[in-house]
């Protein structure tokens, strides 16, 4: 199963915990700027090798290779191969974007600081876009349409890095949808509580608030103490399902691209701009929308979206004198995974929303 | 001189604090985000005219201007015209951004709130991109050769907006200069102070600590508290300025597009990574090193480039498993000129850098 597992670590020149040693082009880059990668399945001594079971490609990489393929699947299969055989990692050139894999432990390095062993089932939290990847079933078992391919192969993880083992009460296929968007509850519950602490409970609105991502920050606000909280989504039947799930106080709808419109809905949600806003959905120019409805005297924009353009959200607070705080939406918080299972436990909300969502995914009508 | 000056406010239609009154198209945006304002100098109740003396066009914008037509001032003097005759506003339709402009104030609306009156003499703050301008001399004082242009014409700020006065012991165009950055030294201290309030006082690595912005992030972390500083620059000639006016507590060279460089270099000049850095030079692929260079436990990074990449950052952190803060550096925090104003006047290592920065970029070889 795995050819490697017996053998000795036999790799000894110096390796570096963010993986500068698997580079092979262009020299001096991070493994997730590189064009190539070496992803031989041996292992440097802090090294730990994933028996690889099922990837899922960034939403965003797989709209880009369907529509190019006219929704060809063993055309996008090829491409895939072709990717992955090429930079030796399944990173998309035209998005730049990943995903993420599960799989199981094969071998830890006698160095490695990771905490797992061999046979845990485990997700990677770390992005596919620098994870070096060697597939070697051919994907015979995908049929190209699906985000999520069942893969043979082997994945390496450096020294600093980040995993999760999956639980044992979910499908691993919902273990990898919550760990996939696991940043934006813990960041978000993170900043209510620098809030809290500062002597201030905050209101929070998630813009796209019935999505993955949104619901679980709506979830992570109510937690974490926020007052009120409002969830905006783009039309009617996502404002049924997240008033059906009961995640937020309030539902709005508005487009998030009309910062008018965005603001106004806002506002007459909570009765004053919100302290906190979260934006969470995937579609350019939401910027001034965001930063209009937050608070200008020590708001917060928390931007998930990697929609986001930084010089929009930089010159839109400058040109609106808007005193907001505007924070990159960092992927990794310590014990984010945990705290995102935890939610989806407590809360039957999120899960009803997740299973509705991925019913809705595999189905082919992925929003 | 200001044929607008005695008539009364004719203007009755509803106003918005942010402008949206002016905006001619497409609908619902906002001024900045607009392809054209309604520039005309009849004044709204809430909105102030200023006589414009001089504008400052953002270096990114100059540059391409000067560049896209081969150093021929008189065609770049064209052009300026053009965009400003077509948009109402003088925003770059390539760069997408603007600069800022020195006037006197002509007249202020009975319901404006800005604090300024009738002659004075004052800055925008808010960019070139989103201020209504018409120019009515024909540019006929500037040679098209510098990024600062003599120019008669006028401008309208909004309700919601903000304006400096220029100070009477600071030359006009340094005051330009400085508030054109006023944002990157505010945004600094207040991050220090953050920091210390919560009992830790953190160490501040600058990156471009020999430029406008960078400089004055270098003196507002010392002023602010910071407990060693170290300015990252690019080459020995700037490592000589910035050694030579003793802004930094450490002067180190490294390239900051190279994550392995820059952080070793950090960590050498402080013995750990920095607590804060902040970037300041506006080169692309600087995320990597910044985040690399600084704590990935409770570490903040403040982009002030606008060459930031946000996927760049936000995928950059997840990959270096680095729970960083990472900011959007925001052009406004309330009094921030006046504080860049007081630094510069009590350090005299800031004003030496600006008076040479400045010369040089009068003799046309700005860094």
């Amino acid at each position: 199963m795995d050819a490697w597992q017996d053998r000795p670590v036999s790799r000894t020149a110096p390796c570096s915990p963010v993986g500068l040693h698997r580079v092979l082009e262009p020299a001096g880059v991070l493994p997730q700027a590189a064009t190539r990668l070496d992803a031989s399945p041996e292992l440097w001594p802090d090294e730990t090798r994933i028996a690889v079971s099922v990837l899922n490609l960034d939403a965003a990489s797989f709209r880009q290779l369907i529509t190019k393929h006219d929704g060809d699947g063993d055309a996008v299969r090829r491409e895939v191969l072709d990717i992955v055989a090429e930079r030796g990692k399944m990173q998309n050139p035209v998005t730049g974007s990943g995903g993420m894999l599960v799989g199981t432990v094969a071998e830890v390095g006698p160095e490695a600081t990771l905490d797992v062993r061999v046979g845990q089932q485990v997700t990677t939290l770390v992005s596919l876009s620098l994870t070096p990847l060697q597939i070697t079933d051919g994907l015979a078992r995908w049929d190209g349409l699906t985000e999520q391919v069942p893969c043979g192969g082997t994945a390496i993880l450096f020294g600093r890095t980040i995993a999760a083992t999956v639980p044992d009460d979910l499908p691993p296929t919902m273990a990898m949808a919550v760990m996939d968007v696991a940043g934006a509850p813990a960041l978000t519950a993170r900043v209510v509580e620098q809030y809290i602490a500062r002597g201030r409970t905050p209101s929070v609105a998630v813009i796209g608030g019935a999505g993955k991502s949104g619901s679980l920050s709506l979830a992570a606000a109510r937690d974490a103490g926020a007052s009120t909280t409002v969830g905006i989504v783009p039309f009617e039947a996502e404002a049924d399902l997240l008033t059906d799930v009961t995640l937020a106080d309030r539902v709005v709808i508005a487009d998030a691209r009309d910062p008018v419109a965005l603001s106004t809905a806002v506002e007459e949600a909570l009765g004053a701009p919100a302290d906190i806003t979260v934006v969470c959905v995937d579609v350019p120019g939401c910027e001034h929308g965001a930063i209009l409805a937050t608070s200008p005297q020590g708001g917060t924009v928390i931007f998930f979206s990697m929609a986001t353009s930084f010089s929009a959200a930089a010159l839109g607070a400058e040109g609106l004198a808007s005193d907001v705080t505007m924070l990159i939406g960092n992927g990794y918080t310590p014990g984010h995974a945990e705290y995102a299972f935890d939610l989806l436990r407590r809360s039957s909300g999120v899960r009803d929303l997740f299973t509705r969502r991925m019913a809705h995914e595999s189905s082919g009508t992925s929003a």
